[in-house]
This record gives structure tokens, C-alpha cells and sequence, in this order.
């Protein structure tokens, strides 16, 4: 009686064991956002070396497949295709240079929020001076564009 | 001994179950983005009675105390007084009405981003059509608008 007692025990003490160790065995949140926001950063270099380059294949890759370019003057492009055949026309306007300024970073691993200033060159000449909003996701492992909106801080002339 | 292995057993199996219900007894999530995006549609609502009310002080008190209201044409506007200014010139440049279509939240209990698109009205006509992206967070237990961008799908006249 007194075996049978303590050999029903020792099975729900251990499958209290495996209880808590499946427990404890989730995967644990490593995001930080502090890294978040250096890996943002990165993906802003990337963005700005890619608008230099004309290269508007790359731009398209920068956003996720499913993206939203949310630019003033006309209704949000979406997709890649669609957002490819926006960059292209926007490197063929004659802008020159993006320079992106981000200001803080929220979110999450699954989303991140980043705000900033951004300049439109044309040659040496600074020709928008622009806040933005854009909403980040990771796709295939990187921070890529999933929704991007933003307006001029100049008053309309 | 055989008393002492069971009793031991016991107590192993009873600090199991306390360890196991400590862990459950964490604050659990209760962060559901269906109901979240109910509140937000709700806040819209108020948001659009306030503006038909011309309340530009209601209006101020939707934003977070930190809040920047980014609309075109101007930098960013910073804090709940210089936002109350600003919703005021709105409300005095002769906008009656805002319609407010969400269209999709993304995010957590400690930030929600929507888009959506909206129109604003003089009288019943209607005067811009502009897609949004707003940051909510939390403030005093209510969704409050921490950051709030948009821009005219509308080209430039």
C-alpha cells in the first residue's frame, strides 16, 4: 500500500517536473530595444545608400512584401511592385540624396515604430524637409518598411 | 524509511505545486488586439464628436501630454498646449466634421498603431481626403494619440 503511495507520488511529482520544465522551456524574449533601434539605424544607412545608388530594385526590397508607401499627393501604393515602380520614379525625378534622421524608436520584436526628419536632395541642394512615421516588420530576418508615411514641414508655396 | 521517502516526496511534490502556481500567478496577459481596436474605434468616435463640437480643448486632452501632431505644412507640433492651438485653428478655419475610417491595428497593450483613411468637411462638402498613421498609447487608463501623421491623397492644385 505504503509502495503504491509513493510510487503514485514520485509519477506526479515528476510529471509536475515536466510540468514546470515545459514551462520554463518557452522561448524567452530577447528583444531589446536598444539593439532594436541600432539594427534600424542600419536599415536606414542601407535605405539612403540604395536612393544615392538610383537603385530602386533595392528600394522595393527595403519594404516588405505586403507594404504600404504612404506619400503625399496621391492614395498609398502597395506592394512591392507597385512601391518598386514609385522608387523608380522618384530616383528618376532627380532626387539625389535622402538624408534620414531617426528620432526615437517603440515597439516590439514583432513591430517596430521609429519617428524622424528626413532632407531631399537634389545635388547639394536641400530641396524637402520632411517628419515621417514608419511602421518596421521583420521579414526573411530583416527590419524592412511595412507601412512609411510622412509630409513636408515647409509651409505649401 | 520508507515513511521518511514518502513524506519527503511529499514535501518535494507540494513545493512543486506551490513553485508550478507561483509561475501561473503572474499578471497574464488579458491584451486582446480585437478589443483594443473596439476601443480605438471608439475613441475615433469621440474624437469625430468633438471636432462636429468645434471642442478644441476635448480635442487636446485625445492626445497624450508628450503627443506630437504631425501635420503637413508646418513642423511637428509638441505637447497637449500647442496641440490645443492647433486644434483650435482647425476648428476655426471652418472644418465641421471629420470622418475617420480605420482601417487596420497593429501592436500591444503598451502601443497600438492604426491606419486608416479620413475626409474633413466644410459644411457638407468635402475638402481633403488624407490617409493617417496614429501611435495610441495609454494614458490614465485611456488610449490617448501619441503620434499623429497624415497627408492628402489629393495631388498638390
Amino acid at each position: 500500500m505504503k509502495n503504491t503511495i509513493l510510487g503514485f507520488t514520485f509519477i506526479i511529482a515528476t510529471a509536475l517536473v515536466i510540468s514546470c520544465t515545459s514551462k520554463t522551456e518557452e522561448p524567452t524574449t530577447t528583444f531589446d530595444l536598444v539593439t532594436a533601434k541600432a539594427e534600424i539605424e542600419e536599415a536606414n544607412e542601407n535605405f539612403m545608400a540604395l536612393v544615392a545608388a538610383g537603385d530602386s530594385v533595392g528600394l522595393a526590397n527595403a519594404y516588405t512584401s505586403d507594404a504600404k508607401f504612404m506619400s503625399a499627393g496621391a492614395p498609398s501604393v502597395v506592394g512591392r511592385a507597385n512601391i518598386q515602380s514609385a522608387m523608380a520614379g522618384i530616383v528618376n525625378s532627380g532626387i539625389t540624396k535622402v538624408d534620414l534622421r531617426l528620432e526615437n524608436v517603440y515597439g516590439t520584436k514583432d513591430l517596430i515604430a521609429e519617428e524622424g526628419e528626413l532632407s531631399l536632395f537634389v545635388g547639394d541642394k536641400e530641396v524637402a524637409i520632411e517628419k515621417y512615421l514608419v511602421l518596421w516588420k521583420k521579414e526573411d530576418g530583416k527590419w524592412k518598411l511595412f507601412r512609411d508615411i510622412f509630409n513636408s514641414n515647409l509651409p505649401v508655396e
